[in-house]
């Protein structure tokens, strides 16, 4: 049987905006993986009536019903009394979720609160889901013909007891859709270019959607029911015509594609950033493994900073300016050589608000890299807020390195 | 009369994971900035049964039904057909949208097509409500006392009629809540030793939400009508309670507190990262401004690097290994002299997965805060995910900073 499954989010942070609800996606995605679809979602406020309201509902409309949030120990908490109290259940002990937080405390040699111990109540008849990172124990319960996941709103909990304890069960005892789909990731060219390039080929107007971010933009390609073009063959066409354009089928980011070209061709990185502030540090090493190719960066906020620990000459600094691409060639120099990196790139720009001058607006970039055999730079534009700039020329800089390492030069 | 209000977002996209739906956050933003709040959010499908049942459904809950989605050009834009089927409605040809859409389409200077005539067809006694930007007009329908608002579901179109149709009537014909609220931020204490610490205050159970995240847990208060304790008092008493534990009661990040500290005393800052991977140096970044504290940051990841960037002596590793307070300790010096910053502060540890020793487990973190006048280092220790671990890390060595700059030693 192909299940209805819906989700609720509960939580008043979520509705008051305080809050973005990022479990319902990673709960979708993973559904997705597995061929399952989700039918609804619904959000609703810690309010014992309107939870009560909406559990009764999902038993009417879902197979499976997968709640977040409401299990801590505070006294808005409130998810799992309202599910007892929709289905006429009483709240019992679970002594093996209770002898588990207690045991989760003395291991972080912690003294337990008495708050903990509601987290051990669960409705009769249901069982309690072990958390193996937090508090709070997921449950499952089944009223009729409904299963409800009911899991912790804690986003790193939630998401350990989904992978491990949820999606399983799932998939061994439904069936899933199968929904062909490709994913093309691409970055540094703009939605209008991308669509205009790929919008002729057969069928894309139904197979295509576009996904914009400050990372890229993602194709999602699926295939049409009856279409003489199935989804991996536009996949190959959309690669043909955005060339070095696409940075992963395979659901990858950016940093992870780095990552494995720097491994594969063996290659050492330095890093050294003005505008990016660290996030181009921080995205490379957001991977597991990379202390194998990332020996080093260096944040040079100020001059002097560029000069004492990049080696960059103080006079470029006066003929060119900090923002040019003479020290953005320095920068990278100069990192390669105090990492004894193979490959040193670099960033300097104008992040934003104010610091712009005549001839350099903010979101003005350029970039450096620089191997044994000589160094380039570019020169970028942006236009947006602080935080997207930075973003942005973080992913700028990680996609000139991709495509270095791919032409294997 | 303060309305219910609740949101529908309509579409295939984003119940299934292709697309996320930042609709409901704007409009939930918007709505709280003029003092409203949402009671409901729901997605739905493009599916006729289920979007005429929430249509009938949302009838009974709420005044303003606000529905993002469904009304493009394309056969699975259902939605208008679903509103007039719901509530007994014909479809009936707006002239006025009619000509509006062609005009566009003549300004664009692009063949209109009969897909697009479709969008001028509203239920009958509906009104249709101008889209500057885009093809498809948004329609207002009044049933019973509920008012339903339908809006495109491209952000950039929903946004101008939510912002200057559906926002203006809201407020002109609704009254605001005018919610006293308090909001305290605190880190470094876990949610339920919080509970437990203020949860016997005055009307707490009622007037305190909490809100955890790897930045910390915010607590927000409110005042309770009729509540011997407004909100002003319990903030008053849960900074007197909790101490350092608070590190803003104005919505700022800690980041922007650090900086705050760091310009007030004149200090300006050096970093030496190796388990956080240069997102210290990116949270400190992030705030504008901050090149006036901020001299240099070092993303030391390998040994070599600690020890020729930042002059970590090579025997510690020998004797302590490169997660000890002892390479913490030299990391804040090392980086203080090379920068000439007049505080250095330092991360090393294991940010997982993998790398654990048998006496140094996932999670495990040394920092090392360093001045003219000594260095101090501390051990923290968390178990979560890698991106979690980074999260939490820097979060405790820029809390650390922010105390002793509280401290004013």
């Amino acid at each position: 049987m192909i299940p209805a499954i819906e989700i609720i989010i509960v939580g008043n942070e979520i509705l008051s905006g305080r809050t973005i609800d990022r479990n319902s996606l990673y709960m979708i995605e993973g559904l997705s993986r597995s061929g399952f679809s989700v039918r609804h979602v619904s959000v609703d406020g810690d309010d014992p009536g309107d939870l009560i309201r909406e559990f009764q509902a999902a038993v009417t409309r879902s197979n499976v019903v997968l709640v977040t949030g409401g299990l801590g120990p505070t006294s808005d908490d409130l998810t799992i009394q309202a599910a007892a109290d929709a289905f006429g259940k009483t709240l019992v002990l679970d002594e093996i979720a209770l002898s588990k937080i207690a045991e989760l405390f003395r291991r972080r040699n912690r003294p337990m609160s008495d708050s903990n111990r509601k987290q051990a109540m669960i409705p009769e008849g249901a069982r309690a889901i072990d958390n193996p990172v937090g508090t709070a124990p997921g449950v499952r319960m089944v009223v009729g013909e409904t299963r409800f996941f009911f899991l912790p709103g804690v986003p790193s909990e939630m998401r350990i007891i989904f992978d491990t304890s949820i999606l399983p069960e799932l998939t061994a005892d439904f069936d899933a859709e199968r929904v062909d789909t490709e994913a093309v990731r691409v970055t540094g060219i703009s939605e209008s270019e991308l669509y205009d390039r790929i919008r002729h080929l057969p069928g894309a107007r139904e197979a295509f959607a576009y996904y914009p971010s400050p990372e890229g933009i993602l194709v999602s390609i699926r295939t049409i029911p009856g279409s003489p073009a199935p989804a991996h063959e536009l996949r190959t066409e959309v690669e043909r015509i955005l060339g070095d354009r696409v940075y992963s089928t395979r659901g990858e980011s950016l940093e992870e594609v780095v990552g494995k070209l720097l491994i594969e061709r063996a290659f050492t990185l330095g890093i050294a950033e003005s505008c990016t502030g660290g996030l181009v540090a921080h995205r490379i090493t957001n991977v597991p493994g990379s202390s194998a190719y990332l020996l080093a960066g260096v944040v040079a906020y100020s001059n002097e900073s560029k000069q004492r620990i990049l080696s960059v000459p103080a006079d470029l600094f006066v003929l060119h300016g900090a923002v040019s691409p003479e020290v953005a060639a320095a920068m990278a120099e100069g990192v390669r050589a105090i990492t004894g990196a193979d490959i040193g790139i670099s960033t300097t720009g104008i992040a934003g608000p104010g610091g712009e001058t005549p001839t350099k607006p903010v979101g003005l970039m350029y970039t450096g890299l620089s191997t044994a055999k000589g160094t380039e730079t570019r020169r970028l534009q942006f236009a947006e807020d602080r935080l997207i700039n930075k973003s942005r020329m973080s992913q700028a800089v990680l996609d000139i390195l991709r495509v270095f390492l791919e032409r294997g030069t």
